[in-house]
């Protein structure tokens, strides 16, 4: 397989990025690929905000993969930096291929250098294999994840 | 019942408010309230970040809650904007006065003036009593929340 980059995503990139988004059970039902434009205004206001990072694999010239970690500051803890992981996908024809540990793998190293003594993230009750994957990656499952629609 | 502010934290409340994170049996473990340089540290970058919210409700000029609202832009859920909320602390002698509710139904409020679509946080496992004040809130508890300590 050809070698894999991991950098930061370019406004090239959101029409893959989208894809990938709604290519899953759950986000078919609540993304739109065939409209970019409510994506490209949050990727202006991702792009302004020092401390989002929304993340691509590529490979072939290819965006294979991608997710955002977010660093949050924080008194807890001792003053604890956190960061927060969200939306992580990967492409269907590269599953089962190491590249989800690959990007996890590069959030957890950025956040060690941005001196963050914490990595969080929450995932759908329903998805069993993720569950399996983050705990492979070290992650506990200590908490639930309470979201609210508004 | 005197009245109820509720307002954006100062430098000056730090070490009320870390009074309270250390006033819990989770918190005990994990804070050092005789020692309040690290948090002090933790509240400059806070303060310069202006998607994060510490804030406190105070009462007769003393802290007696507080509740930290990141604010996180996206591409998931057609660009959606979405807020985290952490550190929901009440002083004890405060509790089941309905405060706990006043300073989640500000951040519900404050994350639609944004324009957030979604609302979210994590709670320990063990804390059934703060479960069930979530869901009478209208979260629901749809997501195992993981974390891994660095």
């Amino acid at each position: 397989m050809a070698d894999l980059e991991i950098r930061q995503s370019t406004v090239e990139d959101i029409a893959a990025i989208v894809e990938m988004l709604a290519d899953d059970p759950l986000g078919a039902q609540r993304e739109s690929p065939d409209d970019l434009a409510p994506y490209r205004t949050a990727f202006t206001r991702l792009e302004q905000d020092p401390n989002q990072q929304l993340i691509v694999a590529v490979r072939n010239a290819e965006v294979v993969g991608c997710l955002q970690l977010t660093t949050i500051p924080g008194l807890s803890r001792r003053g604890a930096t956190r960061t927060l992981i969200e939306a992580v996908r990967v492409r269907a024809s590269e599953r089962s291929t190491g590249l989800g540990t690959q990007l996890m793998q590069w959030a957890i190293e950025e956040s060690r250098r941005q001196g963050a003594s914490l990595v969080q993230l929450t995932s759908d009750s329903l998805r069993a294999d993720a569950h399996r994957f983050y705990e492979r990656l070290g992650f506990k499952g200590s908490h639930v994840g309470f979201k609210l629609s508004l």
